[in-house]
């Protein structure tokens, strides 16, 4: 939960987050609310504004990342994060790298998986999007264990011995070699590419550069309607955010 | 990564994971290793074994759920625990429930996501399993953070204010007066049910229950062949392993 | 083909069926073009109009259905229609039944496959249905082997030893009487469903009703975008159209 | 339904079909059953043999193909068979060509579909394959309406303005000039493979000789276990069988 944020909802389309520091009044579908009134309920409450009603939760990351995060570009979703996170054995006191940037969205689950014992070090190439992604983590407090760089791994890594490595880069084979040199041995890697030409290319260069591969998997959601005497998937579902592939470390064999 | 164990894979289907602390003579499927000497190779390591290559990994969470973890109940695989992590809201320090324990593969994740500032108490009715979760997590000092109850929730829930729940059990619909009172206002409900006929009883039951339901959904993985040229899906893959249904306690209003 | 109509398309969102014999003038996105003209150019041309190229094709059944047909309902779309077809065992010369009529999408599929030699028997209760579907299915010749009755079957069914049965209506489950009736020994049934708890309803009924039950199943259909260098499916796919559920009716022992 | 043929299966596992014209002895997996009897009871009819229900039912194309064809290939699914009939437009009386035949499974659910008034060309450039495949449908009068080549349509296709042309061919977008040739305009094309790197290879093959791509799709079956109180999808499904790619002949413009 980010402490200083809440979620309000009308359970249907309607979901934002607000920063409780700076409200003043609140423009809500059917009207307007008094940021005052909002500061003193509990969060769990449920208000009526015109007719109809509306809750106030705390923000979860994933309400964060989903309902308040600035995006200048396509983030990795919580689906793919979540997996991304597990396969990559993340955990309190890793340090772990990533490539891009982006709007932040991965960075701020690996900085809160990593904890304070752990470091994320990630790196962008665009300026702009540096920019963005320390603002979108700025925000909060828990996310100050992530050192941003605006530099391309092309020109290498400045980290040695991370524990795990994230590639949500155009042409992740480029750089291949430069991850290899900042993992420790054994350490996982992950790469997140949206097209099956780009997945063919990743497993060439994985064998290449002597990468074991455990998987190339995608992940589905299929969401249901909420409706207990008439259950059925939604109608619309999304097709397809990406192919994630994962691989480790192989040690070279110098005997 | 767990300290004390390795993965050994042939990269087909050969992967077992191994407790180095207790390692003397390895069978592997085309001949016999030696302890001692799997000991002194580093981590990442390829050896071959009468023609055939086998890699030395460290053994992540992952690996320990899925080829070490002694099973005697289905177990929460790793697709769905990841995102019952996100959807939880599981970070450092915070303090979750579940029911029912099972093999203990849900707790672990848990357990390493609150880390030593956070704790997971679990609760499970049928004494055979407590024994095979407690003996399945006591491998590893990091899950310490946990607390086994051999005993049904339907008995009550010892805690309060929790910030997460999780149910896998076979009629949640049944104990969710005594999740909502050990959650805290706002807190996260997390519900993996099989069927879809319990589907239906669940957003019956949460709705009866003040519970705003946020998302039922089911989450399929896809794998691919690790083929560059051929690059296609899996013949065959799991069809299905369960529903999430995830839900915040509301606030009763008595005003 | 549908002799008398014809499909114009850009290849992008613009697909159109067109009527042949009454046909002035054509309005495309980017500029009108002349029927007579249009009549004149030979299937499979393509043209520019104002800098847009479009192509001019014959019109299939697939296309009528889609893009031409005068929905009030639900339809059965192609890819469910499709598998209905094989598993109903439908062919030149059959007889075959159905209810509702909906729109008749469904209904010309099975007209077209039972040909000339065989015959649909096609029942819908709700009066502005039948004459909808009726006038959908009169634009075309060959589709005078359908008989339609405005008429619920829990009235009973005229027809006996049909070869085979299809349902798309509410409570299917409360008319498979009637249908056995209606059916041969052997004879084979399809349901189409849209919500589990119905699945679930169409299974005990049909097991109540001496069927043999072959499959319950949903088809799903996943596009790719048409990019040769940037191969992926779609960002947004159509997640759940219907279940659908197939049997054989069972001859009763009496001895 | 194949006149000469049933079907028995015990609604479990064993499904099979025999030729009742040479059935002496049945042997069933709980014990025998004459022949004499089985073609005395009506198709339809359940029996007891030592415990167990077998039910006797007609032998659909589907069964045939599923559960009787001869197969030294991988053959086409029915679900794709299905999906690529209707995308084809096939319909009793039209011309149709396919390369290569395979095991015969396509060729005869085309075969039936264009009926006695239409015809359907196949080549194979295997011997083998087309001894098989002729074996196969030699069985059913109703194939009759099939010519074989044992041939490759890279030396060219013999017939001219087809209404529709398949290919299940390992490098399809080398023969697509000899489909142009043997299509009439406006023809409908459906090509079959089972990697990505091919579904790339036939877009540029199509764009490169003037076919209209209608879409490139796949179809994926989830089938339910029959189990009305607790329904959910199998375990187990099949991830993949191959990706469909459907395109219509666009006339070359001299002027």
């Amino acid at each position: 939960m980010l402490d200083n944020r809440i979620l309000i909802t009308d359970g249907k389309k309607f979901r934002r987050v607000y920063d409780l520091t700076s409200l003043k009044k609140v423009q809500l579908p059917t009207g307007e609310i008094d940021g005052e009134k909002l500061k003193k309920l509990q969060k769990g409450s449920a208000i009526m504004v015109n007719n109809r009603k509306y809750y106030i939760f705390g923000c979860d990351l994933y309400d964060y990342i989903m309902y308040d995060l600035k995006r200048h570009t396509q983030i990795v979703y919580p689906k793919e994060a979540a997996y991304i996170m597990v396969k990559l054995d993340i955990s309190p006191g890793k340090r772990v790298g990533e490539a891009g940037t982006g709007s932040g969205a991965l960075t701020a689950f690996l900085s809160r998986a990593v904890g304070k014992d752990g470091r994320v070090y990630t790196y962008e190439k665009r300026e702009e999007f540096v920019h963005i992604a320390q603002k979108n983590l700025s925000r909060c407090k828990e996310f100050d264990n992530v050192t941003f760089y605006n530099k391309s791994i092309e020109e290498g890594i400045e980290e040695k011995d991370l524990d795990a490595f994230f590639l949500d880069v155009r042409e992740p084979w480029e750089v291949l070699p430069q991850v290899r040199e900042a993992l420790k041995p054994s350490g996982n890697l992950g790469i997140l590419v949206p097209t099956t030409n780009q997945v063919s290319q990743v497993i060439e260069g994985l064998e290449n550069n002597n990468f074991f591969i455990l998987e190339a998997t995608e992940i589905i959601m299929r969401e249901f309607k909420i409706n207990a005497q008439r259950l059925r998937p939604k109608d619309i579902m999304v097709g397809h955010t990406g192919y994630l592939i994962f691989g480790k470390k192989v040690v070279d064999n110098h005997n």
